[in-house]
């Protein structure tokens, strides 16, 4: 990918900067819409910063496409060139209900491969970076490769229709198998607390391009596998059901689910 | 109570000193026992930090019965007299495994009455306390009580065990009715969650009196229920099936539970 380093650190300024739009949205009335179920939810701020990153793109970079959480009505249908891959906010039910638990992602891919990685965890102020091969970052500082760890000895985060599904236990017996379930409902900062070790593994239940673009990038450079729950590769042009997780989780997991 | 400034004063004192212990103890080995089953653990660090203030209780309030989980091996039989109910570190597998979401809670009670409870978020560094009938505190600064939000509005804390239970769908048929389930997997810290109205509800499959004093007295001050799960009053002498929620979700959730 060509201007890498001008990419990473125009980035890296475009997302303290949506940061701060965010918070200040905590001091005004916030519109929230309901998209397609009452608990799918976007807010003027998810627009205002998509708006925001897609004005800057198109300046710096004009000519590259934007596939955007909230301004992508149509599904892209190929991944040719360098594709800009947005979620202005992760977690909308949390930045919501909660001001708190939320973040601000972007992964920049060419030909379908992700070559820059960046998860912000606003009200923590932990920015998770990464660019492909030279390793992930949290606030500048390289992280460590994550341990293997296996199921029974780690925390999982399992999303809420998985957990809560009336009739298929698949998920929670592979919870049960674990130390632990935690849930965040956001897939940003879930992935962020695999990467550090924190969880053994994040399953989601049906993620779109831009709550997995990042994290797989960040993921991928700890030497995490991140793929579809069946084991097979992520399909960047569709909805995923995944499993981001340390090799020895990763397997167990995925055979659970073939 | 008696001296009850002084027991706030010394209190905070003993937790800031208390949550030096703990995050020390990130730099060395921490040794780790399995207690019930291998997801119940307990560490050194747990009791070298009970013990510290079993040492300054004695000190201090000679003659007043402490509860610990870590050193109480026969439960009380009465709650005669002044009890000190003590966590030493709530979320010992979150302590373990992530190194942060847990607490150090403390609860003191006069004949089974709570009068004094106090959470400390040692990693966020927010210390919730409250004095009955003199309302409840975040780091000294008054919280507002709790809009009287429904489960349908709000997000939801179940504890790992009632979501992942293999046959009884009764605890997840509430997280289906609300916006949306967490897991933080700290007894104490999901009660602050319900106590600043990030969540709606918090219900707990079975907690012992130390999971609950400190977080009942807090909750109470605040205009929240805290209760078993079946309406009934908590039984400080044993384990309890317990939710703390706005008096909306109160209502809606015991009834599913009667």
């Amino acid at each position: 990918m060509n201007r890498l380093i001008e990419r990473d650190e125009l980035i890296i300024k475009w997302l303290y900067e949506a940061a701060e739009i965010s918070k200040k949205s905590f001091k005004q009335m916030i519109s929230i819409e309901e998209k397609t179920t009452r608990t799918d939810l976007v807010t003027n701020i998810d627009k205002k910063i998509e708006h925001f990153f897609i004005e800057k793109i198109n300046t710096y970079f004009p000519g590259e496409r934007v596939l955007g959480e909230e301004s992508s009505k149509q599904p892209f249908t190929e991944l040719k060139g360098i594709i800009w891959i947005i979620d202005p906010i992760d977690g909308t039910l949390n930045f919501v209900k909660q001001k708190s638990d939320f973040a601000i992602m972007i992964g920049v891919y060419e030909n379908g491969i992700g070559h820059l990685g960046y998860i912000y965890d606003v009200m923590r102020d932990e920015l998770y970076s990464a660019t492909k091969n030279q390793g992930a970052y949290l606030n500048g500082k390289q992280l460590e490769p994550v341990d293997d760890i296996s199921l029974r000895e780690g925390l999982i985060a399992i999303s809420h229709r998985l957990m809560t599904s009336e009739k298929n236990d698949n998920a929670r017996k592979i919870g049960r198998a674990s130390s632990g379930v935690r849930m965040i409902g956001s897939a940003g900062l879930e992935t962020t607390r695999v990467a550090t070790g924190k969880l053994v593994a994040y399953i989601g239940a049906s993620l779109a391009p831009w709550d997995i673009a990042a994290g797989k990038v960040i993921a991928e450079e700890l030497g995490l596998n991140y793929t579809q729950l069946n084991g097979e590769e992520i399909d960047m042009l569709s909805h995923n059901k995944t499993v981001v997780a340390t090799p020895s989780a990763h397997k167990e997991i995925i055979k659970n689910f073939r």
